[in-house]
């Protein structure tokens, strides 16, 4: 069975990068989604495992000297983080793993899996984020601001990533996405066995002839 | 309309690459052939803009002069080489440019075209190549045998390229060669008109308000 990838989804507030991943876990069954580790209380209705894996600050600075965790940060006094061992499960079990993180969390993960493919997720244009934060009805003008400035300050990055999803139609975002993610099965950087045991086969048949 | 990317197609003898990029050619609206120059003469049958631009040695040589070739080489006496505007006019038609040549020219591409994209199409095996140069039974052992040494030279170079097609099932291969050109459309590099512009227009905008 071929290893499952590991695929970074970045994108400003606004583009609906959760949805798009939803809809490719529900769509497909080449995905998993990668699951949090966080020191945070559940609130009502969370399960440990499925929105995040619940630990103390103890369990969780315990994970982070094994250095067991792809990459961490604090919020509001709470730590979170991405826990290797989950990742590196369903990677085995040959589903594509994806995970939500943000600009300096994806430079990381680049850092440590040189096969991972990053994505960031881009609105039609700027016009539209702007209406879609405020068509939420659920932000402030100060909020939507302030995302906005957010915005224009991650849109330095994008060159970073390996492609972009520009997510106007959402089917057709959902589809472009997948095709995207199963092309990078195609980099040599994902075969490198088989490159290696066909080089090899050819190198001792050229020798046995 | 969106430009057209380079899409140079390398592989071993025998796996098809012909094939594949005429499957390519017939199954979608998106490619076009890049058509080589050279100075030899048209053999019964070719046409002139179709298999080759035939043009003189002068004729040849002032091109490369000009600097209007994207690579070129020499082979029994006689020049063969990829005009440049060929297929810059090709991508400006929005069509994607195949341009199936070997590893050398393929790093020259890159030098110069940092956005196209290579692929390497490889057999399912070592073991399937020779077969399949054996059973074309139009190939000496000596021939075949040169063949798969070459192959084996050859398959040092693979990790230079951006994909690898397997040509196991054509059908199947068609479509993921299909896919994976396509998903390059994706990149950054292949978008950075419009990132620029959302880029600008987020930064006005979060000036603005």
């Amino acid at each position: 069975m071929k290893k499952g990838l590991l695929v970074v989804v970045s994108g400003f507030a606004g583009t609906g990068k959760g949805t798009l991943m939803k809809r490719l876990l529900s769509d497909y069954d080449d995905y998993a989604l990668s699951v949090s580790m966080t020191t945070r209380a559940p609130r009502p209705g969370e399960e440990n495992g499925r929105e995040y894996f619940f630990v103390t600050k103890e369990q969780f600075e315990e994970k982070i000297r094994q250095n067991g965790l792809i990459e961490y940060a604090c919020y509001v006094d709470n730590y979170y983080g991405t826990p290797k061992d989950y990742v590196e499960q369903k990677r085995a079990e040959g589903k594509d793993v994806l995970l939500e993180i943000e600009i300096q969390g994806a430079m990381k993960v680049r850092e440590q899996f040189e096969d991972a493919i990053l994505i960031f997720v881009m609105p039609p244009s700027a016009k539209v984020l702007r209406e879609r934060l405020i068509g939420r009805g659920t932000e402030t003008p100060e909020v939507v601001e302030k995302r906005m400035r957010r915005a224009a300050e991650e849109a330095c990055g994008i060159e970073d990533y390996d492609y972009i999803a520009v997510n106007d139609d959402l089917d057709v975002c959902v589809k472009e996405l997948h095709e995207t993610i199963q092309a990078a099965h195609h980099r040599p950087i994902s075969n490198s066995e088989f490159i290696t045991q066909v080089r090899n086969d050819l190198k001792e048949m050229a020798k046995g002839e």
